[in-house]
């Protein structure tokens, strides 16, 4: 914080609240604030009522629990906080980057500031390169994944929408992990939108669907999508399929320490390109994984910040044909010291099912 | 907007959003925006990959549709398309309460604005009162889980643990809704904890178990708490149980138009500090609900707006004692012309499981 000359961070409830004490909160209307001045000693301000929840959680192992009542202010909980630890009129603010804007906008009501910056401006450098623990749980969190999409041939028949496919997913994600954070199902033309909302299409012969999943497991996120057709592909399908596949190989090859991030979406769309393919692959190669879904780093044209060893991120072309169909390859890989390890380690070609 | 003196609402993906346009969008860190002049036509920014599931929620017949792609700076749309409209640099924006910080810092950053408010300034009293269809969506809903809590009573044996009585139950909530909101199973001391995460603790016969849990059905929520004993009840629980009943009868009772909210918790805490246990009620009596699992109007000591028909808001006393057990009731309740309907028609007594 004092590199980055900021005064105090405030972290609402958020993956970094539950990275920084280990305290899954409830982000509700209530506020519950990790309050830490960059000088002294960290409060987490909570209402009353969850004070049970913090407790157990361990969190007031880091800090101390500063409560507040129904009919309290906790706005002013806070400002009295900061003015006991000496942060004044002309501090700078770290505010965790998904606190709802509603308490931000009460905050800087009651609180005099130089400046306000995003958390992550504190935060994301240790977060974004994992720790060998934290490596080995993103390594479990993809093997999870692996066996929940060993299970998905069985489950796609023709006949069945995508709602009760995804549904079928979602209770073998949450045999591997402890939550499901989300489950997309994109059969047929659906396929080629990229971030399909799983919906009532009955999946019929020969349709490809994209098969996108992921959850939490002991805190750490996975996230993996393989393509499956009903019965025989088409050739066509293949074909897309194949320079797809020769994308994501690529691309997670050429992961070592030292090049930047860019290169990783180059390499992936290079292929692509050539193929023919390139104005049907709609995003950026992959995201950062972790303690959330989605974090930085953003393997995405334009960021050149060198990958260093523990960096984590998915590897995800796609090609989209509009109306017709999509395909997305997605393995998350981890930076090491020369290269990089992949945590799915399931083949990456097209799963044709046995109908 | 006008009778508010705002120039623009910001809403990103939220309940509101869902509300204003019908979109369920993803809340990820590539930006969606409503963009909502006070004068002329909406705009939904949103990134190019998600177009098509935009276009396909219906949003493009009340917005049309600016997309972003992956190395743009959608920041910079918001702002161009706020200039189109006239939207100057004394403008007052009201930004969706619960839009990520990190957008909010970076849309300051970009606009000059005479003030920053939050979203519910102008959207609070669009959807405190709900319409009849709303009323009627509720009362679905309330049913809904009605029938999952006759369900609870198989679930609860001695031997299973929390979590396994909660995945059940979250299984029972998707056959009648369309997401699980949340569950809350907690059993013997964890009932202390109005906010317990549910967990590993083995349920034992003896124990009382409170089940609190919610969904949502057609976009709208539900959210209902009964008690349970695994056997006969304690003779001292089932008095603290007959005194919370009696307070939550009462407190839905009173509700009509007119009356203050904090009427409402004014009953239900009379009751309960008359019994001997009013420092155990640890918390306000309710909160509204619709759209969004809470919601505006808080039913708190302090809040003295009158209650208006189609308020729709949970009626929820509880009692707390540390380290022992605890028990809340809860019920929704709609206000209506001359007094309120139950959207829960299950018995709120204590259930004695037979083992």
């Amino acid at each position: 914080m004092r590199e980055r000359g900021v005064d105090a961070l405030l972290v609402g409830p958020s993956a970094d609240l539950r990275y920084l004490v280990g305290y899954h909160a409830l982000p509700l209307e209530r506020l519950t604030l990790l309050v830490v001045p960059a000088e002294g000693d960290a409060t987490l301000v909570a209402p009353a009522l969850e004070a049970p929840r913090a407790r157990s959680s361990g969190a007031t192992d880091h800090a101390e629990l500063a409560t507040w009542e129904e009919t309290d202010d906790p706005i002013a909980l806070v400002r009295d906080l900061l003015r006991a630890a000496g942060v004044g009129a002309d501090a700078t603010y770290a505010v965790q980057d998904r606190l709802w804007t509603s308490f931000t906008l009460r905050l800087q009501d009651a609180l005099l500031a130089r400046a306000w910056l995003p958390g992550s401006s504190v935060l994301r450098d240790l977060r974004i390169a994992k720790t060998p623990d934290e490596v080995a749980a993103l390594k479990r969190a993809g093997a999870a994944i692996d066996r929940v999409h060993e299970q998905v041939p069985a489950l796609l028949r023709p006949g069945r929408t995508e709602h009760e496919v995804g549904r079928d997913i979602a209770e073998r994600i949450l045999d591997e992990h402890d939550e499901v954070n989300f489950v997309i199902v994109a059969s047929g033309p659906n396929g080629a939108s990229p971030h399909h909302e799983t919906g009532s299409r009955v999946l019929e012969a020969g349709d490809a669907v994209v098969v996108d999943v992921g959850g939490t497991r002991e805190g750490y996120c996975s996230d993996m999508t393989r393509n499956y057709t009903l019965g025989p592909a088409d050739p066509v399908y293949r074909e897309l399929h194949d320079v797809l596949e020769a994308s994501q190989v690529a691309a997670t090859e050429v992961v070592r320490p030292g090049i930047e991030a860019h290169e990783v979406d180059r390499v992936a769309r290079r292929i692509i390109s050539e193929a023919g393919w390139g104005p049907q692959f709609l995003h950026r190669t992959g995201h950062g994984i972790g303690v959330e879904e989605h974090e930085e780093p953003w393997i995405v044209e334009g960021n050149d910040e060198p990958l260093v060893p523990g960096m984590a991120f998915s590897v995800e072309p796609g090609i989209y044909v509009a109306d017709r169909w999509g395909a997305r390859i997605e393995d998350i890989v981890v930076v090491t010291e020369d290269g990089a390890d992949r945590c799915n380690l399931l083949p990456r070609g097209l799963v044709e099912v046995d109908l």
